[in-house]
């Protein structure tokens, strides 16, 4: 441990030390550039500024208010209102995006064709087109592109994947997702490309199995309004795997809560819940021997249940330390741009449904 | 208030006396026989026995030994393991039946053409074909045919009702139903026909509306079984109202909770809470008036909630009330055939769109 | 397994056959009188005539109205308003007592001197010279006294003393518990003498140790009573457990909650759970090292959680059981006079120090 | 509404501008220095920083290290490990106290007599002999001294009182508190006077009436300790009202709840539920003309069960609106000096009940 002096903010703290980074970089932290400081944005400067080791050196927004009021709290970061003024900065190494979902692509290959490092939010991109493009531009620059899966990186969802990896819960038979609420009605994206990447995010990182199809219903009613602000996803795989979704900006009561059964043992996760986000049921099946065509084929079986104490240390924490991991060490996120594609897939084949009426498409 | 002696079950009882009814009687209490005395048919017989204008003269049931048993809490009751051995009583004036749906049809046909009242399990038959034949034998009779959609006779079920009849909710926008449990496999019906019709029903009964297509998503985990255990249902209204069903016998945890959405309130009933089974939310959408494109549509309004104290009357004993009113007064019941057709008609849907991977029917 | 019929209340069945008894039995089964047929006592008649041990063939109440009703379903059992008529049987070989409290003890002095095996409702009696003499009585009668603490034949307290048994909380260092709902105000007992039995016994049958001095405080709030509707209790051990009660019949909701806190693990008891009563928390002290004053004495643990599954056979059936075994085999019940003493020395002690503002009384 | 520039943090914000104060200020905004900043006082820090009428000038801890942190978010605040540098500023207005509650006299007083203003963190002192000397102080000084009981300043306590005041609750039959959970232990108080202070203050500020009695039970469970880590409050009042307070720092689960019984409604109070903080109960008695001694005396009577929704703005910005409110309008607190001292009175009264093992001792 040692006392340094960061080039960029040019504060002194006690921190671990400069790993060396697979890029050059023009000082001892990793200076980070958040776009986009509304709703979440400020969340992503409050991590790269805490974290040892980096800063956040370039604040983007398009409102200069928004701006203004952020310098107070983080008077050494620069100010701009345009994306440019902070990519021609030498100095910095990565671009946290936090802006709204149509802007993705265009920020994101600004950023990476400048040679930046991208850290973007999700959805990824609105087309699985753009998606490609994104993962190709980092490829060829040798950037990190993580996309934002914030989930992933919460202790409760570490725990699921690593319950279904040691195969706690044997073969998984469905995942079955809730997430309604009272939400903010958004202009520019309807409930499923709100709410939704978060679950198949979770699903897409803690399932082995991807799935093959997907129908979607919804409905719209806000007067004057063409955004699903219900919905409801079905998704199946090659095997008898069946996933579902449900969404809802219009609910009177917050439902967090994902169910995932399998062949040995079921699992309830309510992120609401303040200690038992997770409650794993040693509960299921048992079948019987009997041949008689009058009796029940199978009978259930009632078993204890446990409640595994869950890491509680905050996601996006772990997720920008993993995020500078990947920059310094060159190893590929956890949640790349084809996790991110993957969910995009999900969602544009969600959008094609819901606009044909429920009508199954493939993945 | 009288005493009196029953002519068929021969005890004395203080009950209200005798009012004529619309056919004729051979006895101051109607007698009902019950036929399927297995896991529902006690309820029907405590229910009808307890009731001061009828008594149960009949069990019929394949089983001798179930009939053995029940024998020793009804020592009045005739036994019979074959229905018409009942039928032939000119006495019997109605008969209730509690069987795998794949006999109702036969059974109840039979109680009909023999001149008896009927009260039918639900769901009502295995086609609509078979319940318009069912609906046109009771109209020809002159006798009453109601559907035992139980939970309609609750005191919660009423409550909704009322309040949706009431325009408390305004318009409803959506129906979503759970209803989910670490259930029996049964060998002759899948979870749809299993448990959906208690939401169906109860959607059937509260909604202004009727649904006009289908679509359903299902799963089989059962090695050598061809059942659904688990099954989405999402239904269209020619408005732009939405339900949805969410039935499953694999769940590790039961709930039994249904939303409804509305444009005045909110609504969600959990039929598995002791004293908070309905709570009304005064929550919902407020209007923005600006036109700038890139605010909100829309944002919420959050005012109190408010728990009702619902009648807790067993359903099964307003619903033996009501048939017998319904036979003695002429009356049609709340849940007739053509209730009980309609959930049929949606069941039937169903299957086919579970077996046509999800297609869109027509209802 | 043989099919017998029993001489005394004449029912064919298919049981487990006679197993001789310590006394002599006229049958073979225990031929059981119930005295106190309002609400408890159909539990105690249900039980023993389900037993096929046992049968019910006397039902005793001052209200012959309750015996009328009774008779519907218990055809067979004599009925009669005065105890004495039952006693006279000599086939009678056991009475369970359901009655006020105040009749306990001459009921069941009654019962034990005229050589019947007594199943005697909690609190035993209202003093423990009354308990003291009837336990010499069932002494000397060479006869079974059980106390009916029927809690502590539920899966739930027998599981709670498993582990206690087992040292898995550690050493006890805390007994909280709550019973509290919107009861029927009684007019021969207050709010101790009412709900506090159950939670006693509960206590007194898991914990290793004694009580030795109490403390109770309590108020009434109806109008023209002087009976307590609320009451706490505190009860100190001779190291430092320390037990505590509160009992209220003006609560607006339900709440049946014990805690029990150890030095290895804690628990929670929540009796109106469906699923989980007993939730196993792996958490605790740590205790640190250092010898700074200024520095905290000790920090907390927080570990996993754990559910057990529980038995839920019916808490009055093991009971039963139990008794006919004791009967038969001789051996002593679990809830034996001396518990049944041990509790109601308790309540003595309460009601003097809720009449003495709250001194402290040695038990 | 004008833009201005603070004379003391240099800070330019838009605000409400200048209300004349009743003291001589040296600048627009209130200047006040935070004594002690470990766990509460960066909450007092952050809430005079952000508040338009205030600054945060002097950050005072005993600690270099924890100033050097709070310097990075707070750079324009002078930092000081003696209180006496901040009260020689003629500039500095009020004085917000955190520190441990040993201290809080000695440094209270000093900032009085150095004619600031005070804001105390409860409790407000050791023994009422000291609550006296800071209220003279205070009163001689023409000063506002307001103690830091923070929850009456939640929208739920408010709620609370609103009711009682209005009569919704009818006669005041009980309040009781439970607020347990697994908690770090303190070397210099128990825990009565670190958690209890919260529900005494609630009591204090809800009720018309005050106590007259105490007594309380404890027991300590940590070798080595002296301080009671678990403890039971019973308090009464000159009429029926029962007060109870049940405190534990070593519970599995957390739980912060408090009953009120009134003669019309009841309530339950629950922090930690995220949506139904408060419960009304339209609950209770119903009195029986019936003078029959064999009949209970009452039965309960069960209507509808009401949620208002209760202001979620933090309780900690009310207070210190409220604070400058006082100084700049020369009213009195609301949790003012002499309500301090009822708390503290209590606290004292309880310590020797439970070091005379639960004698009751006169308020």
């Amino acid at each position: 441990m040692v006392s340094y002096r960061c080039a960029d903010c040019g504060s002194s703290r006690i921190g671990d030390g400069s790993r060396p980074t697979k890029r050059q970089m023009t000082s001892n932290r990793l200076s980070v550039a958040v776009v986009g400081c509304g709703y979440w944005g400020p969340n992503l400067i409050r991590n790269f500024a805490d974290n040892p080791r980096s800063c956040v050196t370039w604040l983007v927004d398009r409102d200069p208010a928004r701006l203004h009021r952020l310098a107070e709290r983080y008077p050494a970061a620069r100010r701009a209102t345009e994306l440019d003024d902070a990519l021609q900065d030498p100095g910095l190494g990565a671009v946290a995006i936090a802006t709204p979902v149509s802007t993705h692509f265009a920020l994101a290959a600004r950023c990476l064709r400048a040679g930046k490092h991208v850290l973007l939010e999700k959805p990824m991109a609105r087309t699985v087109v753009e998606c490609d493009e994104l993962i190709r531009l980092a490829r060829e620059g040798n950037l990190t592109l993580l996309v934002d899966h914030t989930f992933i990186y919460t202790g409760a969802v570490r725990k699921i994947k690593e319950l279904i990896a040691a195969q706690e819960l044997g073969d998984i038979y469905y995942f079955d997702s809730v997430r309604v609420n009272l939400g903010l009605f958004q202009h520019d994206v309807n409930v499923v490309w709100d709410l939704a990447p978060h679950d198949l995010s979770i699903m897409d990182n803690v399932l082995p199995q991807r799935p093959h199809q997907l129908a979607a219903h919804g409905a719209c009613h806000v007067a004057g309004s063409r955004m699903e602000n219900i919905a409801y996803l079905a998704l199946k795989f090659a095997d008898d795997t069946l996933a579902h979704f449900h969404v809802n900006w219009l609910a009177p009561a917050k439902i967090r809560r994902i169910i995932i059964g399998g062949s040995k043992r079921m699992l309830v996760y309510d992120d609401l819940s303040p200690d038992e986000k997770i409650k794993i049921y040693d509960r299921g099946l048992k079948m019987k021997n009997e041949a008689d065509p009058r009796q029940f084929l199978a009978e259930y079986r009632i078993g204890d249940l446990y409640v595994p104490n869950v890491d509680s240390t905050e996601a996006l924490k772990r997720e920008a330390d993993h995020f500078l991991d990947c920059i310094q060490l060159g190893v590929s996120p956890e949640s790349d741009g084809a996790a991110g594609r993957r969910v995009v897939r999900i969602l544009e084949a969600a959008q094609e449904s819901l606009e044909r009426n429920g009508v199954l498409v493939d993945l």
